[in-house]
Formats: structure tokens, sequence, C-alpha cells
């Protein structure tokens, strides 16, 4: 292989939606492993919603990015060189090595893809953080009972699609709210979630869920935030949970907009909203990723995947990602032939 | 006694701030307790900010009144008439019969006032409904934890003041908000809060929130909701918990003001707000009593009362208790030469 190593980096902190000229594509010498270290060749790279985040210069849960960094974010490879007895040559691992062709892993920052038998890249999607998202931020957070309406949105997207098939292996009704006709058909007839919102189309939202929702909402896993979230808030059932898992709609925007407050209908319905990141539930992801194997196996949980090839087109197709896009996890496939 | 009940009822719904024309003191002849009835003069009247809710005709947790109703509430009383094994004439009971001189009392909704070593007053205050509203609140969901940073808003009221004391009981430190120099003065001279920000006088309630919590906040206690609140919400610390037990700062504006979302705040946090109802926790009240009722003995609950002579005032005491006038636990005293 030729010894250069082509990285996306930050250019500059985007303002609003990022542009292409806020990243830059650069190369540099393959890095050797020090002992402790494996070499990994990217196949696939992750793009993430929560990627936007980090380009700021913002307080948030992990600090951000510097300027001239590699974009973080999860990859699955192979291990070209190895310095380490925790991987051999030819292992497929997955680690967060970010926007790059080759990244060093060290065992603490990347583990052995663990089921064969599933395509690799669901490492990055639903048996990985997306996955793992739905399923603990739903199950845990959102604390579903058979017969509850449940609302995701974003809900044909990477985290949305696997949290309304678990709701509706957990005996829920199910309503999705997403940005296109096709979506709103994929999520009906594909996954099979009952009801279906297409935001883009919908004048008003608030007649929308009350059609869909006679008897009030109580699940509402949220993605996006903004006047989505602003519409679902008011239809509340008793004793509902909100699980603020994600606010796209607001990553983008240098101030958000001001909002009717949320509290009143947490008061009269004695209802719960509550943010998690998913790390939190670290020491029961591998429950959760067998979980949701054999769930996959089984045939009851299906997945779409939106796959670029080519590490210089992620600067778009994040672009994309954060104009909703996408349709399916999104996912960047190197494939250099050597 | 002469045979006339004086009641306070609801003439027509407030517009905003409720008005003296809203409310009528009407006559009726006082009831016959029927068969598992008692006859009940009320010494105390409660007047107390839920009511205000009551007053619209809009869904809640519970029914509104109807025009021409006499105003929910709950009174002290001594029992004049028995037609009930349950109450003895003499008794002083404690029950939701309203803002009227006379009720009737079930053994199903009115109840003995348990301890009489402390006044019977504080059956409508510190011992009573808004005292376990503090009590179940704060403990259940606050969850606070020895360290902790709390805020409470409205913090010399007849709930705040109690967060606020079991606040410094449970080791936390604690930070009240109050709209009166003499009112702060009160909760950290008296009730030994460790620091209060004067809201009426405090041009940037973020920059006195930053100085008074400098490592952030950890339960907030919310008995206002509005500006206060929404200075508060970009200040939680990690898993930060928000109690949302009041929002009167929103019960007379006809139209909410928009405010800027706090759920980023709750996602990067993993932070948790929750509205309750004290009546949900019904069934471990004679636990709550017996513990606030023993912090009263042993003078680790101090509490205030705020009161007013004559059910002819108490349209007037509840302008002034929606105004924020109060200072401490609102009373009707009434006292009839009879």
């Amino acid at each position: 292989m030729r010894n250069v190593n082509r990285q996306v980096v930050l250019k500059s902190r985007p303002k609003g939606y990022p542009e292409l000229s806020d990243f830059d594509l650069v190369e540099s010498p393959i890095g050797d492993p020090d002992p402790g270290e494996a070499l990994v060749r990217a196949r696939y790279l992750s793009l993430d919603p929560y990627m936007r985040g980090r380009m700021n210069d913002a307080r948030s849960y992990v600090p951000p990015l510097a300027i001239g960094e590699v974009i973080v974010g999860g990859i699955v490879g192979e291990v070209v060189r190895t310095n380490t007895d925790a991987f051999a040559v030819g292992d497929v691992v997955e680690g967060r090595l970010g926007w790059q062709e080759y990244g060093l892993a060290r065992p603490d920052a990347a583990r052995k893809v663990p089921f064969p038998d599933i395509p690799e890249s669901t490492a990055l999607g639903i048996l990985g953080m997306p996955g793992l998202t739905a399923y603990f931020g739903f199950l845990e957070i959102g604390r579903p009972v058979s017969g509850d309406t449940v609302v995701v949105s974003a809900a044909s997207g990477a985290v949305g699609a696997v949290v309304g098939q678990i709701a509706k292996l957990a005996g829920c009704r199910v309503v999705g709210i997403a940005g296109s006709d096709e979506k709103i058909a994929y999520i009906r007839g594909e996954l099979g979630f009952d009801e279906g919102v297409n935001h883009r189309v919908t004048e008003d939202m608030g007649a929308a869920l009350d059609g869909a929702c006679p008897d009030g909402i109580d699940v509402y896993f949220d993605n996006v935030g903004g006047p989505i979230t602003d519409a679902v808030l008011p239809r509340l059932a008793l004793r509902a949970r909100v699980v603020i898992c994600g606010q796209i709609s607001q990553y983008n925007l240098e101030q958000p907009p001001m909002a009717p407050s949320a509290l009143r209908h947490l008061l009269i319905n004695q209802a719960r909203m509550e943010g998690f990141i998913v790390t939190s539930f670290q020491a029961k992801f591998e429950e959760g990723r067998a979980r949701l194997a054999q769930w996959v196996r089984d045939g009851k949980l299906k997945y779409r995947e939106d796959v670029t090839d080519g590490i210089e087109n992620a600067p778009e197709q994040f672009i994309e990602l954060m104009r909703g896009h996408n349709f399916g996890k999104k996912l960047i496939r190197l494939s250099r032939g050597e």
C-alpha cells in the first residue's frame, strides 16, 4: 500500500448548516502501530448527527473538535498490521477512529465485530451506536408498556427505525414522523409502524397527531426537537415519558427559535422528560447487542443503509444527513484497490 | 347558630389575573348531615395556587369548577353535628370542603387533624398538602444527594420553604429565589438557605445564578415557570433533576410567552424533568406527615403563615397570592362569635 492516509479534518467551524468549505481532505503518512496498537484500514465510516455538535466550540458532554482535527466517528475496518495480542491481521474491528482511511486502534478503543453472520456495516448502525441508542433509550428511559401509543420522530433514521420496531415488539401502537412520503411508506409497509406523518407536507401537525393518537401520547422518542416536538408535547397522556435522544432540527441554528413552554404539559400529566447519552449504558452494551442481533437474525428488526462510496464524499453526505436527505443509516464505504 | 352558610363561589372565569368581580359571596342554608356525614364549621380556609387552574375551562388533572360552584380547597374546622361514628362533635378535622363557613364531611373526604401538639392550621400548610408536596416532590422526584446544589423558586412560599429546609436536612447547598429582600432575608436568616436571589431586583438572573451555583444546579424545584425557570435550565449540572411542581407565573396568562427550548440542556446533561401531583403519593401520606411533624417538633422545620380574617376577604387574598404578595402559607381564619 502507498504510505498515504487520507483524512477529513475540520477546516472551520460551521455557521449554521455545515458547508463543504468547512472540511478539508488532507493526506498524511499512515501511522505505525506502537506496542498495544493495531493499524486498521477503514471499510465503512459512520456519519451521525451528533458529530455536528462536536464542530461547535460549545460546552457539551464531550470537548469540541479542534480546527485541523480529524472528524470524530465510528468506523468498521480490517486490521492490516498489529502490535498487540488483542487483534490479529485480518480481524474486522469497530472503533472510533474518525473519518480517515487508516487509524491506529487500541484494545480499549476498538473491538472485534462480534457477529460474523451479520454484515459488518451493521456494527455502525443497528448493532452499533444507533441501535444501542434506540434500545436503551427506548426501553430504559421510555419504559414502554404494552398498549402504549409511541411517537418517534426521524422515524426512518438509524435510531428512529429501531425504536419503532422495538416498540412494536413491545406491544405498542407506533406513530412515526418522517420527512417524505417514501419514508412514510417504508416505516408503515416495511417496518410495521401503525401510522406515519410526513411533517414536510402536513400543515397542521397538531391536528395530524390528534388524528393519529386519539388517546394521547404515552412515549415520545425525540430525535429532532423544534416544531415537531412542540406539536407533540401538548398531546402527552397521563404519566407520559419523553425521551430526548437528539435535537437535529436545532444543531444548525445559530440562535434556537423560541417555543411554547412544555412545562405545564409535564405538570398536568405528571410526565417525565429525560435526556440521555448512550454511553451511560455502556456496561450493558453486550446484552443490548446480543438481543438486537437475535432480532435481526429472526427477521424481527429490519434496517436500511444509505451508502456512498469514497471518503472524499463524506462532507457532502454529512450535509445531506443534516438536511434530513438520508434514507436509513448513513455510511461511507471505502474500497481502495490495494 | 344562625342557619346561614356563607360561601365564596365562582361568578365568572377570570381572564388573566382574577378580579374581585370573578367571585361572589353567597348565603345558603347550613346543610344537615346525612347518615355517614358530619357538619363541619370551618376555622381556616386554605388558599393555594392550584385553585387558579380550576377556574379555567381547560383540560387538566381534575375537572374545572362550574360557574356558581363553591371554590375548591382544603379547610380545617370543627365538627358541630355528626351523623357518623367516624367523627364526634368537637373533633378538629381537615378536608376539602371549599371556601365556605360550613361543609358536610364524609370520612373518605376528611380526617381528624392528627397532631394535637402542633397548631391545627398546619394541617393546611407544612403538615398538609403543601408540606407533603414539598416532601414527596423533592425527595422522590428530585432525588437529592448530599452535596447537591438545589435551587428552589418561590422559596418563601408554602411549598418552597419546606423544600429548602428538607434540602438542608439532606446535606444539600440551597439557593432560594423569591420576590422581596424581606423574603430573601427570611429564607437565609430563619430557614438556613445558603443563598438567595431576589428576582424582582435582579437584572440578569443568569449571572446571579452563575454566581450562586458555580458548579451548576443538581436539583431545581420549580414552583413558578416562566423567565426564572428559563434562566435556571441552561445551568443544569450533569444528571440534574428538575421537579415541576407549579407554574404560577403562567397561571394568569391568556397566552403563555415563548421561551427558549430546554430540551438541549436536558440532552447534553442527561437530565430529567418531571411533573407531579402530590395525590399520586397518597399511599405514603401518613409516613410523610409523621416525619414532617417530627421535624417541626424538633425545630428542624420552621413555617410561616400569612393569615387574614374573614371569608369575605378570601377573593382579595387569593389575588394577592397570585401576584406573589403573600409571605408564607396563605390562610383565611374564620371566627364567628357563635
